[in-house]
């Protein structure tokens, strides 16, 4: 049961609501963010919140709260989250979404028709994959829906214009995928349905660059810090079918999995279909570097 | 003012909410149409409901309401809409914006999550284009926002992921231009961020084919039999950017606005930049075939 913030008003997820002229909810005008906390901190907030201001600059779109004044409607929303859920150890990790939207107006697309955004917060449990996931790796699906064209709306805009991710994560759904990976218009790699996918090729750690048409990822950044940290050479590289298939090992990032391995694509084995020893250290990496970012003085 | 029906309930606009756990709020995932009524009736309703099904279909989403059914309800929400406004005349004509959502469920792209579709209706007065717009014609804008590749959102799909439309939109407003025309990934104009588009050449009436990646426009299909009735010859054709600029004519085309001459793209004339001969022909011919379809026996 998740506790949502709407506009000032906290209420427990059945009565949350938001009108229907909310262009957010009409034309899908509105950014978003996914945070989760280690040690009940939301983890990596600066870049979150950088990244959310880059989207919803990329259409035209105002934030007119500071990441302070952000942070504390979060920290109000899981107090809040807490005393509903009385059973709720304060020791449980949460997931927070954030999301701005255009607002309430008429319905036209001119910005001036909605002079005030929309600010909704929802607080859940952070729910991790299976333990399975991390200890045996995943099944993803190569999907024929082509990731959004970066003219058309480009994937570096965290929107919740989010048909196009949904379409593709149905189709590796309905074929036994934990996720979907999704080609760009020129059939490059670009990103799976709601993670980033890197490679490990000869000792390197690879991913498709942003310009092959993808979110950039916080997690996806933060592999290429603690691959650092940890002597592991982590660099962009466009990438074909070919390229995947042909891995020594993959796996897949993202902020409420951090980071998963990937043992098969459709029905091939990748490498000996096990994790691999670059991805153990870099799992292990993670989590000993959210953890020490998040610690309690 | 509008008049709104979520889900059985039918309200003023500002009563009008929807969970912020719909996913036609947090993916966009919901489906639309835009009718507007000519002598109080929907025009060419069934055509609307058609294509609204199919654009459910092509996500997977389950329509659960007969076409008589459907229509019961507008009837019922414009009922309370001409209760609620004393003043309007009962010879007003409206605009109909009706929406299937795939409802409320946990935050997961499996449509599983949400086995109960969210029906809303928004009704309020049909506003027209300024009579200028039919007298002198329009400047429309090229804009660089590439429309949606078929495989990433197919065009054909009337979705609320409309951040694309909107982008697109919202160049053409920045830089004086009643509509924006986009092209397709491969650089071939596809359609309006909101109508269809069509030029005249040699006695010809042109317009791109659904292979460019565009809605099916009712009222674009509706041009194409009217054009057949009065003597026009109306066909599909492969067009770029030259074409547009050599026309001999040129119109645009959508439900609440009918028919509208365009007499300038970007900064150029076209032809002699006043409406052209065919386009008021079909302009008149138009509205007396609506006018007719839709006569009070």
């Amino acid at each position: 049961m998740a506790t949502i913030y709407v506009n000032g008003r906290i209420t427990a997820e059945q009565d949350a609501v938001i009108p229907v002229l909310d262009h957010g909810f009409l034309y899908g005008e509105g950014v978003y963010e996914v945070m989760r906390t280690y040690n009940g901190k939301p983890f990596l907030y600066g870049p979150h919140m950088a990244r959310m201001r880059k989207s919803a600059e990329m259409i035209n779109l105002d934030v007119p709260f500071s990441d302070e004044d952000l942070l504390s409607r979060i920290r109000e929303t899981a107090e809040v989250f807490f005393k509903s859920q009385p059973d709720a150890g304060r020791s449980m990790e949460l997931y927070i979404r954030m999301l701005v939207t255009r607002g309430v107006g008429p319905m036209t697309y001119d910005p001036a028709a909605c002079p005030v955004p929309t600010l909704v917060i929802i607080i859940k449990p952070q729910v991790d994959p299976a333990s399975d996931a991390y200890a045996k790796g995943v099944k993803v699906i190569l999907v024929p829906v082509v990731r959004n064209h970066p003219f058309s709306i480009n994937p570096l805009i965290k929107s919740n214009n989010l048909l196009n991710n949904a379409l593709a994560s149905q189709y590796a759904m309905r074929n036994g995928g934990f996720e979907a990976i999704m080609r760009n218009y020129r059939s490059e790699i670009s990103e799976c349905s709601q993670s980033n996918l890197f490679v490990v090729k000869d000792g390197l750690v690879l991913t498709p660059p942003i310009e092959a048409g993808l979110l950039a990822g916080i997690t996806r950044a933060f592999v290429f810090e603690i691959g650092a940290a940890c002597g592991v050479s982590v660099r962009e590289q466009t990438m074909n079918d070919q390229d995947l298939f042909a891995a020594d090992e993959m796996f897949l990032t993202s902020t409420t999995r951090e980071i998963v391995p990937i043992t098969r694509v459709d029905d091939r084995i990748i490498a000996d279909g096990r994790p691999g020893p670059l991805t153990l250290k870099l799992i292990a990496a993670y989590r000993t570097r959210a953890h020490q970012l998040t610690a309690r003085q």
